[in-house]
């Protein structure tokens, strides 16, 4: 069967986060005021697996092999 | 009163993703097919607003004056 599986890669809580940084000043200087920014990168992928828990489980080895760092990101995943 | 919002920005359908091919490439290298694969970028934003529609227009604006490139992304905005 076909799923969609979302990938959400963030650093971890704590990290230092320069882009994030780097944007809030931008907006600031743009006139906007944020108590918070932070970022993220996501993966929609559509793949083949036999069910719900294997689409989940084949994300979770893509992220570990190849998408996130597990020294600085975590990652959640969402199949549907 | 403070909201947080969510903002997703990817490239416009049809736009040509040379990260995501070879992403895709790389998953192929280490053993996982994939039929289809998109990337995004994603600001969690906390602000202070009088609403929940003022929090939107204010994410909006960030968007169309830094965030996004109206020529080759779309943006979608979540308020929490």
């Amino acid at each position: 069967m076909k799923y969609t599986v979302t990938i959400t890669i963030r650093l971890k809580e704590g990290m230092l986060n320069p882009e994030a940084r780097a944007i809030q000043h931008a907006l600031k200087n743009l006139g906007f005021q944020t108590e918070d920014l932070t970022t993220a990168r996501l993966f929609r992928i559509r793949l083949d697996a036999p069910d719900a828990a294997a689409a989940r489980e084949t994300a979770r080895q893509m992220c570990d092999r190849l998408l996130a760092n597990p020294v600085i990101h975590d990652y959640a995943i969402e199949v549907e």
